[in-house]
């Protein structure tokens, strides 16, 4: 009966887990839930399942209309002599988080709604999906980022390349470092709040977790746009990095272009770190 | 007991269907769903339904307080000089979609809650509703778009004339083609979340599925809003299309007025294929 | 057993309410749901008890906080000379949309979340609440509204006279018929919502209805607001209005107070008619 | 039985609890619910549970994350000549409101979110949580946000003391009175949500309380700053203010300091007064 078992002990520990107020509805903390055995390395039978491609089909798709959407509306505002004829900056992030909302809604059920590497990396690094499908889900995100963006390069070829085509490159004024550390703790954020939003036990206790989840992960991405459009125009994402970068495709565009893969990786990394040692404390449970 | 069906077998797929990480409480897969039988073509019975035009009824006011409340906050933000004092373009793509989210809380139980004659078309090509009924509510769908239009007009007939009257045109500098694109992307990005949240499977397994429902589909509208409001003003929506190109009534409404019909059309059954065929494999089931 | 009647028969109607696709999760319509009994015009035993009082106090504080949050953001928008540095019109309208989300999810439980003289109206004739309970809400709702806006002319006495006080009036280029239509649909909308939010039946049936009840009540007003703000500033609650005008106290926030008394209540009692008699169709119910 | 029990008897109140119209599904009034026992003072249990611990750390993390988000965010804004070329102002009550929201959502069966000194000093009034762990909160809600203005400062140290690091300060034009008013009123906007949001008799009874609770949280943060930037920035937050003005550390942020303590202690007292006594009436009860 895993969901009944106490938290890890330090010293005396005779106290059951309470939350002092808790916006959750946690009064009986005796709800049963089910941790997942973690995915082993290579699941062999799952390339022999449709329910395999499918995920990565819907992937695909879903990082498609993503990169689709989101370039476009930044095209939109930076075609504009003036911002506020135009959704503007914050209409940007709202495009980057409403569809990630949108997004993660939608396929949640079908591939678990990654639509981001650095996702698909932290869960690989908790254990929660095969080595095999991280693999395909990355490669299939980077490929509908590629497309994505192609679309709307599609829409008006010398705008896109006159104006940057949305690629991600640290603003003048910052150093390498800065954007490598926004990159980093903006990923934390968003990986944060996905484990948080994924979590078996968290899922069983607190009725608004499950039910909320994509909301506050959209919301997660649109904040941290929010603070980091004006350092690198916010990666925190290394196919929609990727994507812009590739069909922009100047010298400007790949110069930095290492900081939104290793930046995103080591924030996600941290995060899978902070959510199961510290708050999950899997590594010191007593079997 | 078709909720416990496997999904489509590939081969030796032993495996059952496993989401790796899902922002969804899934871990029993077994809880049954009911998929309800396709639409007839045809319901006569539904003519002496009292249900049958009230929601005629819901999907007429439904659309007429959409046009009425969206074309209004458009002419509020065209007619000043400065976007500044006003809601902005941001603003627009928040009246669209959250009208959206607004009228299909109101009225998902009572029609549906289309509002949207490529909705209403996608459902059908999916069969989740009779051609009867999918005739009847473009038709009012159309008739309310119209009065909406007729009465934010009535409020000021010199300045909606001279200012669009909130109407679809392909802004300079695009061609045909990229509308029309944008129309059918756009519409699918619509129709697919429309899907996705009213799948039978998804909402038995997913708890935040059946909940949140019209929320997702109200950012779809905002998103795409924010993206494409620079090129075509965005359709997505027959009805909205034809309402606002009725009042107007000038010759550049109805130039470009087939794209505005013909993409959403296009957008909305690739939508249902994309969800019939390749989420569900419908067609591919074991009967 | 009232949940189970078929709604109001139509000659031959044998055919159960359907919902043809509903974002909603209702395929068994056989739920059972409770018609609660029509409110008696005068129930003497309520005065006496402390939960109407107690209900009469949360009304007089939530509306006192209505009204200083957006009347305090509106004096933040107006004395700005550039609407740039400042939240925006958009950002009046969250204000005011924002704080009915917010109020209404935490007076649901005391009062039943008001917070308008329109909304008790609209209810009152839908027989929700005693007359007595009705007029001791309107009262209390207005005095929480004068004292809201006079701690804020408190904090800037000149620069609230000089700026308006967040007072409505028709703008020029409007008739006073526009400003009057423009009230009556802006409450017919929030009022539609209210009901759609309550209504018992829905409540049973659809599973978003009751859970995200507060937030497109919401939405409604922020609609609302980003549609006739241009207009008339947007009243659609006669508190607000009184209270605004009242701390004003100049002559041309008096010319058109009356529109803002008589729009928002016609919307209601139209609001209610639509509700009750289309979509409900109470009256024609067998007993 | 507790949750059976009738609430405060005033005189002859035969007349059960009655919510007139409610957004809330409150038929049935009979629904049990067990109010949590008073926290004691001093629990020395408490000390040596690694749930306390992670608990702490879990606010360290939170307000890190919180003040880095925020304080980047203002900085983006205000180093900016035109606004409108930034998210502007509303773009920073959204980070403020934002964080709030998904850190709420996060840590709320962990810690109990409450990421604010003002909300764990209204809690601990309550007797909801004991004496030490309060007082360990809110050290560590000060440390952490100390940790997150000063990685911010870091990423440009000469614009951040040029452009004032996002500290709060009374604006000019405006009492000393008039903002710590502000900040009373506004800690009592957030305060009394997040006891709306946190009852258990509310909990028990009314299905959106529970599954909405970290959005309404959120929005009342997002509500005051768009009504109080213009007046003090905006504290309600003690930490947060403290974490600014400590990094940023110029006489100007230090003037004003106390009343961003004193207005979010009174404020937050006064809504635990107002919850407790007029809401709940818990002092009245029949044991």
């Amino acid at each position: 009966m895993e969901g009944k078992e106490e938290d890890v002990r330090l010293g005396a520990n005779r106290y059951r887990e309470r939350q002092p107020i808790g916006t959750a509805a946690q009064t009986q903390d005796t709800k049963d839930y089910q941790e997942p055995p973690p995915a082993p390395l290579f699941e062999p039978g799952e390339l022999s399942s449709w329910s395999f491609y499918r995920a990565g089909i819907a992937e695909f798709v879903a990082t498609f209309l993503f990169l689709y959407i989101t370039v476009l509306t930044v095209m939109g505002v930076v075609k504009s002599p003036t911002k506020c004829s135009t959704v503007g900056i914050q209409g940007i992030a709202w495009a980057f988080g409403g569809m990630i909302f949108a997004l993660v809604y939608c396929t949640a059920g079908i591939s678990g709604g990654h639509i981001n590497p650095a996702v698909t990396f932290g869960l690989f690094l908790a254990r929660k999906l095969s080595l095999t499908r991280a693999v395909f889900y990355i490669i299939m995100q980077c490929l509908g980022a590629i497309c994505g963006a192609a679309v709307v390069k599609g829409f008006q070829k010398g705008q896109y390349e006159r104006l940057g085509g949305g690629a991600n490159t640290i603003s003048s004024g910052y150093s390498k470092g800065s954007g490598l550390g926004a990159e980093i703790v903006g990923t934390f954020v968003l990986v944060y709040t996905v484990f948080s939003a994924t979590d078996a036990k968290r899922n069983a206790r607190d009725s608004h977790v499950p039910i909320l989840a994509p909301l506050p992960i959209g919301f997660a991405v649109f904040l941290v746009h929010l603070a980091t459009i004006p350092l690198t125009g916010t990666g925190i994402n290394p196919a929609r990095s990727l994507g812009a970068a590739l069909i922009y495709n100047k010298e400007q565009a790949w110069d930095d272009h290492w900081i939104f893969w290793v930046g995103p990786f080591i924030g996600a990394a941290l995060a899978a770190l902070y959510h199961q040692i510290v708050i999950r404390a899997i590594p010191f449970k007593s079997k």
